[in-house]
């Protein structure tokens, strides 16, 4: 509360103004939000709360996949982090998820050597039991997609697509299709199973799961040296043959919620930047960096707008429920909310790990390109623009096919997919400093865009549609 | 074939012998061996082995612990590679080991919140079925020594020492204890299992598991970011329960065998420098860097060594039963050979990884600083000695306690600890120009120790037994 009051007495010496509570912040005709961006900065370094947060999160919740007794867990928490981060009108919305489990899993090489394998069922895949055939490898799906029913039908497909490491993540998005349509593609050839090399960028024994858009043939990962050690074996041109069991099987639907909480704007109370975060983990981790990350990095952000002279419109923060298997939470909030959608003015997304923010990037009308440039022209923000336009992010996603502007606030992930969807991602990933720098960016891009006299307007129709 | 003549011919030129075959090769008054050690550093340059053999060791046979099938498939594939180095009079020696098998495990927290452990049963312990108990964590094993039955008895001991990064593995020295003897000790206390944090280095939610020296409860070892979580949570102060099952038990012993193979020397076949490492490993990885680095280094330095003119001595390669759960292969060497132990004139260990070589100590009698002095005279091989003793290795201590002089070719272990005793131990660890570095410093001192005129002499009795 004294932090606060000192904002308060500082803006009101920098700004100027008689009643700053009510009255709008004068517009100079350069950096406007100079002042309080700075606050966000000072506030940020003499008290950071992002690693608590996620902290919190990962150690007294865990992992919470959607159906799970964490899932539940994470709504309850939500519920308690939001008002103890300066939102108010904290409530859920229900939303109905898919509860799939994992169960016991297990795999080998059977012959021509014997070797236990390192797997993770992916997301919805169905169970085998000692299902053993021959191993047959493709490079990428492109290659099993031109593939004979002759060569693949009755055995278990391999695809084989290292992926590197990657700042902007673009490498993840050349490899994740072998997980996405893989087990679809491999089933209409008629093959009895799917291992995938996981999509990731480490070396360690630790594969990463993920969802699939159809599981129609029992389907999981490998680590990349168990991926290595079989792209080996089959190397050596004498048969390959892989035993599989998995306890993965669907439990039914569950109901789980997106958790939302505001700080209210003081002139356009209607009007909504959206910041975005995943509730939901995958089950092998804490999930600490996807997204408990994001989590924190929404929760600290509107902590430190919170501390601010009120924005003139509303910043919302929605915790999705289910991003990761099936977007549930995002498809859920963009019905419900389509009423409003026009009142969206920007939607951001914090869903790419606890790295260092880079750059910037926005989708929207007519002022994106003002605000955009506004928003680089913060020469100690530091952030810089490449003109192409923004992604978004997953939850967020729907919103975009209803016109919503989207900001991309984008974080270093040349780390991230060592960790993603592994039981490797744990707190431990996670470097404080880095994390609240992050929740900086989002904080200062989230109070101007919500102040700024000016707006992006919607996304012409033409480009709501991402690939 | 062709490599082998060019090194003849040209170490017949350089050291313009009649007869290289047969005559001593002249002792110039500096650095007599420099021809020869500038033929091994060419030859392993031109077309290096040691990666092939670790490659073909666990691809082919992968996991091999002791009594396990991958230990009869190892002794076999040691028979068929040592001819293929180079080594003849190819034999076993049979040796009794203990069969320990792991079962299947898990372990999870189960108040005040709910979290999955990932969880090693330390080699030799007993099973558990569903124990669970309040954890009690002490900081290690003095702090637990100290303490009363009263805080300890019904209870599962945490011991919690971290582990940092250390080239020469002072650390493990340091943090080993815990694992070795943590069981007997919290036994004693009346604990009824035994949790320790990883004896490792590394960040990874794989846990490494090793022998203990008693196994009179259930035990086994967190992977570091569990144990990270385990200590947060009990540092909360309220009563933390976990739970454990652990299928480990004892299959009783079966039969392996020392692998050895020779390069005879020309002058003093009798005479013998011992160039050992061991086959088997644990049973989580395919033993790539603990010890199948090991066995590719011998087996490359052997390989090395029979390309040029033969030593004086015989270079002797010896691939150790069972090192890792009870050193059954070093202990069957030293007392089927104690009647020859003192011809052996040198014994060396290849059992640290990977890394390069960076240093060399010595161990003997009245020549050993003479000897010392000339191996790092050879300014090319770059290798530093700091005067303290050699330790030798697991596998040759018997033979220190024969008084047997032992060499340390002393390798970098700085990222050794992040794999050791995991699932991570696999190939794609090994940084295959290092390997190879390092056999060429082994082969090269080697080399030296079996044509050098001078000896070490035996250890003085004094300082026969190691810590």
């Amino acid at each position: 509360v004294s932090s606060r009051l000192a904002i308060w007495l500082l803006l009101a010496a920098v700004v100027a103004c008689g009643n700053p509570q009510h009255a709008a912040v004068p517009a100079p005709a350069h950096d406007p939000l100079v002042p309080e961006l700075d606050a966000i900065r000072r506030l940020a370094t003499s008290a950071p709360r992002a690693f608590d947060v996620v902290r919190s999160l990962t150690d007294e919740v865990g992992a919470r996949s959607a159906g799970s007794p964490g899932d539940k867990l994470a709504v309850a928490w939500a519920r308690r982090a939001m008002p103890a981060s300066g939102l108010r009108d904290v409530r859920t919305e229900p939303v109905m998820v898919k509860h799939w489990v994992r169960g016991e899993e297990s795999a080998a090489v059977v012959s021509p050597f014997a070797h236990k394998l390192s797997v993770a069922a992916l997301g919805g895949s169905v169970g085998a039991r000692g299902l053993e055939a021959q191993v047959v490898m493709f490079d990428d799906l492109d290659a099993l997609t031109k593939a004979d029913t002759a060569g693949v039908a009755g055995k278990i497909v391999f695809l084989d697509t290292p992926m590197h490491r990657s700042r902007d993540g673009s490498e993840y998005g050349r490899v994740v299709p072998n997980r996405m349509r893989g087990a679809a593609v491999a089933a209409k050839l008629g093959a009895v199973g799917l291992l995938i090399r996981s999509v990731g960028s480490d070396h360690n024994r630790l594969p990463h799961t993920g969802m699939m858009r159809e599981a129609p043939i029992p389907a999981a990962a490998l680590s990349v040296p168990d991926a290595e050690l079989l792209h080996r074996l089959v190397a050596r041109g004498a048969p390959v043959r892989v035993t599989m069991t998995l306890g993965a099987h669907m439990e039914g639907t569950s109901e789980s919620a997106n958790v939302i909480g505001e700080v209210r704007g003081r002139e356009l109370p209607s009007d909504i930047v959206l910041l975005g975060a995943h509730l939901d983990s995958w089950d092998l981790g804490t999930g600490a960096i996807d997204d408990g990350a994001g989590c924190a990095i929404a929760l600290e952000a509107a902590r430190l707008v919170a501390e601010l002279p009120p924005p003139r419109r509303t910043l919302r923060v929605v915790l999705f429920a289910n991003e990761e298997h099936g977007l549930d939470g995002g498809k859920a909030y963009a019905k419900a909310h389509a009423g409003e959608a026009s009142h969206h003015v920007a939607a951001l997304e914090a869903d790419t790990g606890a790295g260092l923010v880079y750059r910037i990037r926005a989708l929207g009308g007519p002022g994106t390109a003002a605000i955009l440039a506004s928003l680089v022209s913060h020469a100690a923000l530091g952030i810089a623009a490449d003109g192409k336009p923004a992604w978004g992010g997953a939850d967020i996603s729907p919103l975009r096919e209803l016109g919503v502007p989207l900001v991309d606030v984008s974080q270093d992930t040349s780390d991230y997919f060592d960790f993603h969807h592994t039981a490797n991602d744990t707190l431990d990933k996670i470097d404080p400093t880095s994390l609240e720098q992050a929740a900086v960016y989002f904080a200062s891009v989230a109070y101007e865009l919500a102040t700024t006299p000016e707006e992006m307007g919607p996304i012409p129709p033409a480009e709501r549609r991402s690939d």
